[in-house]
C-alpha cells in the first residue's frame, strides 16, 4: 500500500467498501514494462480497469489499448487516443460491433474462427487482422479455457484463407494465462507461432506481428517474478525461435498494469461462530464475490488483507465472506487465512492487489447493494 | 415460454440480451403456494427479482417480504408495502442498517450470532428476533454452504440469552438450499426445530414462528414436484412436530415464485470449432457469466435454451460461453447440450425459466457490456 493512498484513507474516510487507484504506480508499471520489453509494443487491456483517469494517463504515456468492446473502444477514444492505437481483440464479436468500430477507425481486429473472418471481411474490407492459437495455460493462476484460440492447422489453414480474401493477415497472438508465473509458458508459445510464422512466409503469406497476450502477473500473497524477468525470457526466445526476422511484437499487459496500483478498504459487519467448539471463525466484509471480488471464485485469486490490528500476534484462521443472503458469496474457506483475535465489528480491512478485475465486475444492485465505488488519486 | 411473452419478443424486437418476466405467471405463482401452504405466510425473497412492478404486484396480493439490505427495504416500501410485513431476513448486518431498517418501521430481525443479537438489541429495542440455524443443504441443486446459521445448542443459547435481553425471541428459521428438490430435507429440519421450541418453552421460552425459509423450486431442463407437493408435505411434517401447538409459519420463495416467469432472449455471436475435428462446435451468445447468468457457475444451474430452429432433427453437442474476453465466461462445458446444426450467427435463441436471480447479479460494464436489460408485461 502507498503512502498516498493511506493518507487518502485516512483523510476522506470514504464509505466502504471502496478501490483506491495509486496513478503513481500505474505509471511506474507501465515505464518498467515498457523498459523490460524495449522492442514490443504495450496495449493496455482495458477490460482489467477502464476508470477513464486509467486510460488518459496511459495514453499520455504513449501506450496503445487492447478492448473487448465497442464501449471500450469509444471510452479509449474519450481518452485522447488515436484509432490506430486501438485493437479489437475480442474474437467474439458482432458483426454490428465490427462495423461500428470500423467507422470509429480501428483498422485491428482478432479472431479463431472462419465465420468471424468473413464478418471481419465484411463489416471491417481491408482491416489488419490476427489469429489467435490455443495454449495450454498451464501454471496460470486464473483459469484459462479453451474459450478462446484455435489449434495451430486450423490457424494455418485461417490465414492462408484470409491471404484471399479482402482483410490483411498480420499476425498471431496467444495468451499463456492470466496471473503467469511460468516463464517458460511463453517460450512455448513463441516456439509454435515462428513455425507458423515460417510455414506461412513459404506460402507466400509474410506475417508482421505477434501478440504475445497478458499474463504478467500482479503480487498478491506471493512473489512473483519481476518485469525484467518477464522481458528476458520473451526477448531471449523472440531472438531463439524468430532469429534476426524479428515481428512487431505486441504485449497485452492488464493485471499487471494496474492490479497492484489498487487497495479496497472494507468494513467487518460480522464476527462469529457456527457452534461453541468450531476452530474457525467467521468473518463477514461488506464486499464479497457479487461486490466486486468475483476473482475469488473458487478461491482462485488470493487477496492479501490487512487489519488494523495486524501487530497483535495471536491470530486465528477464518472463513471469510460477503454481505449478501447468498449462499454462494464465500471468499476463502479452504484457503488459509489467519486474521488476529482482537478484530472487531466496525473494523475495516483492506484488500491489497485489487486495482484489477474488480469495479467492472461488481453487480449492478445484487441484494439491493450498491456497486463498488472507486477513486483515482 | 408464455404467449404473452412470445408475442412480445415478435412486437418489439426487444435489442439483445434482455429479460421479459410475464406478470401472469408471477401471480398463478403466488396465487398457487397461497393454496398449497394455506396456514403460512409468504415473505416474497426480493432478492430474486426486485423489480418494482413485482413487488407492487405481489404487495397488492397480500405477499409479505423478505429483505436483505435498507435499498431492498425501501424498494418494498415504495411499492407500498407497510412496515411490519418486512422481515430483515440478513444475518449479517451494519448497526446503522439495522438502526435505518428500525427507523423505517422493520421490526422483525434474523440473527444467528451473538454479536448480531446485541447489534439488534442497541439499534431495534424490542424488536422481534428469529435466529437462523444450520442445515445440511442435501439435495439443493444451488450449493448452500454454512455461512448462513449456528448449530442447534448454540441457537438453544442465544435465544434464551435475548429473553433476558431488549428484543422478543419470535422464532427459528432455516433453509434447505435453494432449488430443493428432496421434499423429505423440511421435515428434516422441521423435526429439530420443534424440538428446539420444546426445550425452549421448558425454559420460559415461548416462541411464535417457524420460517422454513425458501428452497421452493423452479422447473429448469427437468421437473420440480408442484407446489402442492411441497405444502402437503410441510404441513405433514408441522402436524407430526408440533401437533395441535402449530406457530405462525412463514415461507420465503424467490426463484418458485418468479424462476419460471421470465425469458431472456440472446443472440448468437459466434459458432465456430477449434480444429478441424472437434467434437463440439462452441455457440458464443452474448449473455454470460457475467451479463446476468452467474448461476452457471459451477455449472450448477442449467437452464432450458429454445432456438428457432428446433424442429430441425439435426443437432450436435455444443459448449455455450459468453461475449467478454474473460476465459472464465463459459456457461456449459461439461453439461451435455444439444442444438440444431442449422442454427446460424445472428439467430436469436430464448434461455427459459430466467426470471430469478439474473438482473441483479449481472455485472456494472464488465467488458464494456451493459447490464442486462428487463421489462415486465
Amino acid at each position: 500500500m502507498t503512502e498516498k493512498i493511506a493518507r487518502f484513507f485516512e483523510e476522506q474516510r470514504p464509505q466502504t467498501p471502496c478501490l483506491v487507484v495509486d496513478l503513481d504506480v500505474v505509471e511506474r508499471n507501465y515505464n518498467d514494462l515498457s523498459e523490460a520489453l524495449p522492442d514490443a509494443r504495450i496495449y493496455y487491456a482495458v477490460k482489467a480497469n477502464p476508470a477513464p483517469e486509467i486510460l488518459s494517463l496511459l495514453n499520455r504515456l504513449g501506450s496503445a489499448f487492447d478492448t473487448a468492446s465497442v464501449p471500450e473502444i469509444e471510452m479509449v477514444l474519450a481518452a485522447g487516443c488515436t484509432p490506430d492505437r486501438i485493437s479489437y481483440g475480442n474474437t467474439i464479436k458482432k458483426e454490428a460491433d465490427i462495423r461500428r468500430a470500423f467507422e470509429l477507425g480501428v483498422r485491428l481486429f482478432a479472431f479463431d474462427s472462419e465465420a468471424e473472418l468473413e464478418k471481419i471481411e465484411r463489416a471491417a474490407p481491408g482491416a489488419r487482422v490476427f489469429c489467435r492459437i490455443l495454449t495450454s495455460g498451464e501454471g496460470a493462476e486464473w483459469p484459462l479455457s479453451r474459450k478462446f484460440g484455435c489449434d495451430l492447422p486450423m490457424a494455418r489453414e485461417l490465414l492462408l484463407k484470409a491471404r484471399d480474401m479482402n482483410v490483411e493477415p498480420w499476425g498471431v497472438s496467444f495468451h499463456v494465462g492470466s496471473q503467469q508465473k511460468d516463464l517458460t509458458q511463453w517460450d512455448i508459445a513463441i516456439a509454435q507461432v515462428a513455425m507458423l510464422f515460417r510455414d506461412l512466409e513459404a506460402h507466400g503469406v509474410d506475417l508482421g506481428m505477434i501478440n504475445l497476450g497478458g499474463g504478467f502477473p500482479t503480487r498478491y500473497r506471493s512473489d512473483v517474478p519481476a518485469s525484467a524477468a518477464y522481458g528476458e525470457a520473451i526477448f531471449h526466445s523472440l531472438r531463439q525461435h524468430f532469429g534476426n526476422h524479428l515481428p512487431e511484437a505486441i504485449v497485452e499487459p492488464g493485471r499487471g498494469m494496474v492490479g497492484n496500483a489498487g487497495v479496497i478498504e472494507s468494513e467487518v459487519v460480522l464476527i462469529s461462530r457456527k457452534s461453541a467448539n468450531e476452530r474457525k471463525r467467521w468473518v463477514y466484509l461488506d464486499i464479497g464475490k457479487f461486490g466486486g471480488l468475483a476473482e475469488t471464485m473458487d478461491e482462485a485469486i488470493q487477496y492479501p488483507i490487512e487489519t488494523p490490528v495486524d501487530h497483535d500476534e495471536e491470530t486465528e484462521p477464518v472463513v471469510l465472506a460477503g454481505p449478501t443472503c447468498d449462499s454462494a458469496d464465500v471468499l476463502y474457506e479452504k484457503t488459509e487465512y489467519h486474521l488476529p483475535l482482537s478484530l472487531k465489528v466496525g473494523d475495516r480491512v483492506r484488500i491489497r492487489a485489487t486495482g484489477a478485475y474488480t469495479t467492472t465486475y461488481s453487480a449492478v444492485c445484487f441484494n439491493g447493494f450498491s456497486p463498488l465505488q472507486s477513486y483515482c488519486i
